[in-house]
């Protein structure tokens, strides 16, 4: 009898298309590859060498502000720039290259040097809300992609303890943007509904995979999920790019995210690194109605604190490969609280 | 004016029609971020405590046999079993799966626990590519897929450090394997000839990305390579699938993976670390006429020894981003010698 918490399988991700390899047994091995550092320091609240902390300067000569909730600035060192010459034409198909331009933007999410979003007021965390929505709606004017994210923890390549994320926005669709729209607006077409939207109300009946429940939104572990703890954050209602959302819908969002980020660093008490961002309808989409906005969380960590998941050789030759279900994973993640360890009354 | 080496642009890739965004002058950035552990030490050539060094005992209870060249055994905890049960058939589209069937194993290189690719006598890599091409014939009389590939240093998730490498052959064709036929054949249809026979003829003619050139074969940094120091090892001849190979084109091949390899080490004088395999013709291809057999080399580092490229929030959300041209990692690469720092006469 075919048991998926036994047997390998493959599951389908209806957002790409791609598949996932689950090897739930893999998890028995031992592990005797790399262990990463880990550290439960508490930072200060402000660090004089800190490029992002309020009133430093940083490698650019740029003096901070005294900020005191959020603070946005053009990256010292962006990837896209607005003005790159246009490419020349290329009419060889092997050898195919487009201008690309954008910009990049830095936002610092509180002027505490210690504080990450889990450890953040509501208050405070809605105000980055309110930042992901207002720079999305000003970049949605010139840009089609706005692409709002956070690189969590040294794992995840972030190059500053201090809290921050990142918006790069672009003036085409990148990869994934393309694949999503095209699959949303498929399903669209066949069903009649979002994607997501059947979706969210098929994982909130179920409850197998939930991990974070509030009035608007819904955390799971997706059926599809290729890292060991990603979560897809979807809103219980139709809605189509940051931007919309209410004062309401944007609260209770501060609320989940809140509770989300702490069960991840409940779960190995350690500051849980994750690579996470907001994929929602392109600005220049005539059509929004298939698209549902949504978050997705991509954490490396797959036993503890110092031990990861390596995609790599089969991954990255062949096929992403999971040690875990997704259903193991939602129930260890519901299994720790949703208040912070560092924030528990004693 | 367009300048590819000092203005962002993407590239197309035309075996998977995905992008990268290029930005050159990200190079420019100072790295303040995590810094990957580095060893020269010289290990011994056996070790009594190695799972794969010949005569020790594995996790399994199995005796290793006294093995002088290679040797191949079935993974101890391998994500592919041969007799998966059938997965019910799921009505849903939302929720997709279906039954996964293969096998793992493992290939260490040598009995050497101290010699990495590179360091071994050609004689030596001739057996390795060997062993790849008799393990590739007989799975592919059972598996449509065969994916022989390696993951060198614990930066790539490699949790052995005696020389190895891995074959996961499974009864499906995984998604990067689905992506690359679907794209050889529309190529195929379209131009009559295989599309990465026409590439390497190019590749040759302008020498621009070339890093290593023998009778048979050519290693190119590609133009739509992803990561920064990322190869295309391709035959100058046609050739669909590994065992389909001659005694001249193997050893020939054990040249050119030696200067390859050897290169890579110089490049920062260290062990360099990635993962790399093989892509050929499905072995239950009717038409294997518009594939080309290959191999990916996918090495993780960008600065030095310790600093690493993180493809992490933008990439994962959005598209592969790199920080220097494929232009200038192949004159990087070119500009260090093709015998190895540690073979190299004083
Ligand atoms: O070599 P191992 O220990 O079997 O495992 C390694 O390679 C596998 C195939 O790429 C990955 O799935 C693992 O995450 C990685 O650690
Ligand atoms: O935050 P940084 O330092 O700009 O850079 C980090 O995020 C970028 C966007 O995901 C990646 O391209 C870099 O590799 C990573 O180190």
């Amino acid at each position: 009898m075919f048991d998926p918490a036994d047997h390998s399988h493959r599951r389908r991700n209806p957002l790409t298309g791609q598949w996932v390899l689950v090897s739930p047994h893999r998890a028995k091995r031992p592990w005797q590859g790399q262990q990463e550092e880990t550290s439960d320091a508490v930072l200060p609240s402000h660090d004089p060498g800190c490029y992002l902390c309020a009133g430093n300067t940083r490698v650019s000569g740029d003096v901070n502000p005294d900020y005191t909730g959020t603070f946005v600035f053009t990256n010292d060192h962006a990837a896209l720039l607005s003005d790159a010459p246009e490419a020349p034409a290329h009419d060889n198909p092997l050898f195919q290259a487009t201008t690309a331009r954008g910009t990049s933007r830095v936002i610092c999410f509180s002027p505490d040097h210690a504080r990450t979003l889990p450890e953040l007021s509501l208050a405070a965390i809605g105000g980055v809300i309110d930042t992901w929505c207002t720079q999305s709606a000003e970049l949605g004017q010139t840009y089609p992609w706005v692409q709002v994210f956070e690189n969590k923890g040294a794992l995840m390549g972030c190059s500053q303890p201090h809290p921050h994320g990142q918006i790069w926005a672009t003036d085409y669709l990148p990869n994934e943007a393309a694949t999503e729209d095209r699959e949303q607006r498929a399903w669209f077409a066949a069903h009649g509904r979002p994607m997501l939207l059947d979706y969210v109300e098929r994982e909130a009946a179920s409850g197998e995979r939930v991990v974070v429940e509030t009035a608007h939104w819904l955390a799971v572990v997706p059926y599809w999920a290729t890292w060991p703890f990603e979560t897809l954050l979807l809103p219980r209602f139709a809605v189509q790019r940051l931007p919309q959302l209410s004062a309401e819908q944007r609260a209770d969002l501060a609320d989940a995210l809140k509770k989300l980020t702490s069960r991840y660093d409940n779960l190995f008490r350690c500051s849980f690194p994750y690579s996470m961002g907001w994929h929602g309808a392109p600005f220049n989409a005539d059509d929004a109605a298939p698209w549902q906005l949504h978050a997705h969380f991509y954490p490396p960590l797959l036993r503890s604190a110092t031990v990861r998941k390596f995609m790599v050789g089969f991954e990255m030759l062949a096929e992403a490969q999971r040690d875990l279900t997704p259903e193991q994973a939602a129930a260890q993640l519901r299994a720790v609280s949703d208040v912070h360890y560092r924030q528990a009354a004693p």
